[in-house]
């Protein structure tokens, strides 16, 4: 129950209806299958009710410590709570001066989890955001660290999969690109592993193929499998979901090799064409040409529908974390044993 | 109606009375003189009634995508957003690296309009607020782009004008120093020639005329006409406004001529005793050393209202182009047919 | 009264019962010891009544205007505004290209007072907090200008002083580390001479001791006195608080001297082992090794609890320069004759 909540309004609910309540999200390995599926339906609510749930987070305050800039994950962040009604600080890049000057990350959160309920913490080295978790007072989430992979970008992803389809499992699922170096495409496939009944078309260049621990995960899951190919149009067509992923020039080894392969796992109009009417284009951008503009306005891209998903997950995340129920809502399923910090 | 308005509170007028509902505001060619006339009467009415307007955009959010810096403008841009009950997110400067790295303006605004409902943009490239106005599924108000015309800054002059003397017709206006270069200084023209019955006196020194075009401008007016002379104090009695610019050391060819030119360009106390007592002193700030700090307290000085008409004629402009009214206010005139983008 | 309430909630008490309403605080000079113990009364209201006061200063908007970068600072003001349920815009660092350009402080602060209600500043020349003070229509707190030292570090010492101990009078008080160039320290001193009975045990090297005028000042107050120390075993248990500084490797002839020192003067848990059960232990933060982190888990570190006080009197001062009561609130003293600009 929150200390800002004004006494002439008392909270109906005596306590918060999720499990993660208080909870720092360092990785998705916080989080049970089931805490995932809350996220998911709470998300899908926040979309449909709007207004309802403006004032979820009233006096609640999100501090957005990036210890390196990311303005397009910063800004979802700072708009999922102040749309929850809540209020933001932070730093970014630059500012950060002072903060970095002889303090270490745990003296930093332990004075920030003073001024605010909840924390975003982004950060070049790996293991940052656990270490900020420990320190603080407050629930931290990743928003990011070393290889900047983050749990609320997959949880966009899952998110933009129920939008299109209703489910996140019995699906073909497509990735594409660069699928060595691709955090974002492994921790997706992991976590898709998690509820089973997907099956993994893998499409990339020889030098550029999934790495062998994940295609393990996979192994390891009975009811998922995969193909390995080289070429994404002989396989579009059997796909529900087509994750696509830049191709960095950097990790070739000549510049005809990339010239060649670079056309190759470019989506165009003339590749979209072979498709499924309803299939899903999915990045998780920036892009720089993996996608052609022309195809922005096919029904079937749904990457900016990842942006507005990441948003509305990082809504349902922050509500969660800090212990307010949204308005009006019933969780589906009985709460779930947090598995977390 | 807002998505974010609660339910238990719904509007009472089922639409905007705001022609600009919707619209992005690149120039001032995107309005028309009513619907310029409708925004000096609201911010005539925001002025006088603060408290009254202070939840007009309850639940909106404002985006203010700085790509250089310019913290005066950005400034008012945002207290214009939070003093109508709305919130903000946004970079400047230095936190812009990671947008600008490899992604379009289009792709920017494709992401940022999921979590705003209006942006305010200034790049330093000419063209740009036009590129993110058609990206953007919500408005967006150019804060400067290439030569750093904005609309809001000649918005801001006309309602001081306005405040001061009721009107922004029948008057002699004086423009002192940069003509040539001063495109604040051609945009008022431009606009005051929409208007008409006006009586220019440019007061420049020969290296720094006004350009043909703009003499042009008011030639085919028939209503306006204009004066240029060398020597303020040979005109200044005759002033109802007087606008000065800044005169900056590299336009000219030498030093001499600098320091010659310069004292005649300066106001001051012993010039200002010349004048009319009803006389306005405008000046688009910051300011150099044109105007004498002492002149400050005489009640000609309006320069520092003009910040505060600025910020009016942002509340009054972003609540136009979200589509939310005034509480209390009705519109003075007919709803005008929209030019524009 | 703010212009921003809305209509429809007038103010139940006619005027503020603050002494401070519309005044700058530059110093704590600016104040009297009534009104000290008043900011103190009311941040320990505020932090017993979070949720009352959660509207205190709706609609007031907070300039924090930072031409350096402290960002501890700054979100602890801009923090305490937000939880009194105001908004906040400003700069800080890298951003403040635009406004340096060519505009002196006060033509910035003409400018934000048409924006904010309260402004916060903070600059690297001494001396710029009173001219911002001056310029501003709205009350401009310093925080921070040339010495870095300013007022509200100096009473959230205070108000650690009297959570821990009820009271800031008739207790021993140790300072340690460089007592030469440590103005938070002076400035301590120099307040708790102001309210009396305090004795002061000053800890350091020959090298930095306490400057004459600082001591000079100690003897002008008959109910306080002092002993200069070297050692901090030998006197830590007689100590009610221990006030720990950074000891800068700069400031030390050679490596040698320097490491002898610095083993002195660090806190750790065997040295907290002398102490008295319930001693405070004080630092201004950012630590570097001055205290092992092992102390932090101790009862007696109150460090982290100065950073919650210096946003509730952050809090307190803010209202009351606004002129905004708290909810509930009476205050304890006859209101001051009040000192200041």
């Amino acid at each position: 129950m929150s200390a800002e909540i004004p006494s002439e309004s008392p909270r109906v609910t005596p306590r918060s209806t999720s499990s993660l309540e208080g909870h720092s999200i360092v990785t998705l390995d916080d989080m049970s299958t089931t805490d995932i599926q809350d996220i998911l339906d709470r998300a899908g609510y926040i979309d449909a009710h709007r207004a309802e749930v403006s004032h979820t987070c009233d006096g609640r305050v999100l501090a957005t410590l990036f210890y390196e800039p990311s303005t397009r994950t910063r800004l979802s962040f700072e708009t999922a709570m102040l749309r929850l009604g809540g209020k933001v600080i932070g730093f970014a890049g630059a500012q950060l001066a002072s903060v970095t000057k002889g303090e270490s990350i745990s003296d930093t959160l332990k004075t920030v989890s003073n001024y605010a309920d909840v924390v975003a913490i982004r950060h070049p080295k790996e293991g940052a955001a656990l270490v900020a978790a420990e320190a603080s007072r407050v629930p931290v989430i990743n928003a990011g660290d070393g290889g900047h992979m983050h749990p609320t970008q997959t949880l966009a992803d899952l998110a933009t999969l129920r939008s299109r389809f209703g489910r996140i499992t019995d699906l073909t699922v497509g990735l594409c690109g660069d699928l060595t170096f691709g955090r974002t495409v492994h921790s997706l496939i992991e976590t898709l592993c998690r509820f089973g009944d997907v099956h993994f078309v893998l499409i990339s260049p020889e030098e550029l193929t999934t790495p062998q621990y994940v295609l393990d995960r996979i192994d390891a899951t009975p009811s998922c499998s995969y193909t390995e190919v080289r070429d994404l149009t002989a396989v579009i067509g059997d796909l529900d979901v087509l994750y696509m992923t830049r191709v960095q020039k950097e990790r070739f080894f000549n510049e005809d090799d990339y010239l060649r392969l670079r056309d190759t796992y470019i989506l165009d109009e003339a590749k979209l064409a072979m498709s499924k009417p309803d299939m899903a284009v999915l990045h998780p951008l920036p892009r720089v040409n993996e996608i052609a503009v022309e195809v922005d306005s096919d029904p079937r891209a749904a990457y900016f529908d990842q942006v507005r998903n990441g948003m509305l997950v990082r809504m349902a995340l922050e509500s969660m974390v800090v212990g307010d129920d949204l308005a009006g809502y019933e969780p589906a399923r009985p709460l779930s044993g947090k598995v977390g910090i």
